[in-house]
């Protein structure tokens, strides 16, 4: 794979053949037609995604983007920001959630600093690193209270971070990426994303994030409204939205969704966050969200704004909000489930059973 | 365990003690208070139910009771009842959606015949048979819209056959029960059960089933109706609305539950059908539905007056309706989820991050 230019890149269309054939095929088998519900919908959009080769789902990867935000300054969130590098000690210990969740469905999981602010080998040690990548493009972003959050080359290093990771992922035989996020103060640039992108009120977007009470909210809206006043991000261009009141793992994971469905490779969102960088993948590269699965719906307010804009359904409703692709690796033995049945059970004849009443 | 007598039986109370401390460890767990959602509810709801000791869950044994109902009959179904027993030889031969999910889950199934109404030795020629357990009551129930059902003594023998099954499950080791049921027409018992035990109008419950037209749906309504005039089974007994209108699969699913509740083990509700027997069974042993986890919300519409009836809210809401258990077998691995967050996450403590912003 090149380098990550947008001007150069295509995504493959979806196959419409591999579709009709996946949908034709759960009509035959031996069950009620229809019976298997969403699981149906699914394996037809995963065989559309994968040119009906199903299997090549599997092994799935975990892909976790950790960064700081310059705007955990202006007091948005309920932890303070040396909490980003102390939960990636803990995905590398296996003591998180994501990472229980990774070892459940026996996954690789990688965790990549693409902008942590605090010294990680002070943080980190005598903790074994052998899931963390360290690519850092720099110590978390700025202030964009204050002034834009990234550099045109620093977001475009964090889009370079993200495609080669899944890049690296690919090669290595991930079929599926899983992806998700850490970084205190990320549902503050996921909100100004989608209200940049979008034109939504932020008050309507702006949610509690890791927990703060109800008058944060209200401070939190109104650091984001005056960013963005002031920065007035491009809305028809992702890359200005992402440097002006963006993160380095938001534009890590956009670059990741584009590099694996330039590849062919399905997504599985996990929740808000992902949903923010997944609205600025499919900006940059139309088409990019048909290779996209959405896990979960999150609380988070803003994210039924995304998932209305991807034009996706989630498959969980289950009230989570803790972000680290802990959504998407809850709902991954669902979408196994949906290639397994498709691909496992037999047809009526096949079974020799008989239809008709 | 004795023979099941619901006057000697007592439903262990859920430990209130044990369901506090899990809360106490959700709220100290490595993440934001609440932010796994229900998996954080489910994990206290199990440790009320395991007295706190969750790893006893595991592993988990699939039951499928299957029978045939005189009421077919009556063309009530979109499949000949011949289908009962072709099917169950595909779960034998792996071929079917429940067979595909207890492979992909590692989880044991046992196919209980407790009353098919076609000779199996002819069906299952070659078929081999580790999975089944032969226990019928006999070759299926009358037909309801003629006559009673089932006798008390075949009500007493299909209970029974549940309570054993489930007794034979737990002894080898399993800790959560995963419930499901075949039987062509067994919708329509169902739905006679749940109009029966609750009073709700006939025709806001009555659905497709396994696939018929609106037409055969307003007959199926008419001929429960009917019935339900004609046998006017006792709303407070509710083995007198299985004699009537029940089913053996039904009534042994009951069976299972209450010995399985009696032996403080949790089962895994599939959907409308075992909804219908989990009615029952919390009629005969009051506070049996403690023990119970809804897994997924059926399209079939009387399902939601039984979830309402248990007050339960399922974890999957997918558009399923095939039975077999299948249902429950997807949402198993979001219980273990629930499990294994709550006993393998650290603690804020533990993992030394901070928590004040």
């Amino acid at each position: 794979m090149p380098e990550l230019d947008f001007s150069r890149l295509t995504i493959p269309p979806i196959d419409g053949e591999a579709r009709e054939t996946a949908a034709s095929r759960q009509a035959e088998l031996l069950k009620p037609p229809g019976s298997l519900g969403r699981l149906e919908h699914l394996a037809v959009d995963l065989a559309g995604m994968t040119g009906g080769d199903l299997d090549r789902l599997w092994p799935p990867m975990i892909l976790v983007f950790a960064a700081d935000h310059g705007v955990t300054a202006e007091g948005v969130s309920a932890y303070p920001a040396e909490v980003t590098a102390q939960v990636v000690r803990g995905f590398l210990q296996g003591w998180t959630a994501i990472a229980v969740l990774a070892h459940l469905n026996d996954a690789e999981l990688r965790v990549i600093d693409v902008g942590i602010a605090t010294d990680l080998d002070a943080v980190l040690a005598g903790v074994p690193e052998h899931r963390l990548v360290r690519a850092r493009v720099r110590a978390g972003s700025r202030n964009f209270a204050v002034e834009p959050a990234l550099r045109p080359s620093e977001v475009a290093a964090a889009l370079e971070v993200g495609r080669s990771q899944a890049h690296a992922a690919i090669s290595s035989g991930a079929g599926l990426l899983v992806l998700g996020e850490m970084g205190i103060g990320n549902t503050t640039a996921a909100t100004a994303i989608v209200a940049a992108m979008g034109g939504d009120d932020v008050a309507m977007l702006t949610g509690s994030g890791s927990g703060i009470d109800e008058t944060t909210v209200g401070h939190k809206t109104r650091v984001i409204e005056r960013a963005l006043a002031r920065l007035a991000p491009d809305p028809t261009d992702p890359l200005d939205v992402l440097g002006k009141v963006g993160g380095l793992e938001i534009a890590a994971l956009a670059g990741a969704m584009v590099a694996s469905a330039s590849a062919g490779v399905p997504v599985l969102l996990d929740g808000f966050i992902t949903g923010a960088a997944a609205l600025i993948a499919d900006a940059c590269a139309p088409g990019c969200r048909h290779y996209m699965i959405a896990s979960h719906r999150s609380c988070e307010p803003g994210h039924d704004a995304v998932l209305r804009r991807l034009d996706k359904t989630p498959l969980l409703d289950l009230g989570m909000r803790l972000g680290e692709a802990s959504g998407a690796a809850v709902a991954l033995p669902l979408v196994r489930a949906a290639m397994r049945l498709h691909l496992d059970m037999a047809t009526f004849a096949e079974a020799a059973v008989s239809r008709e009443a």
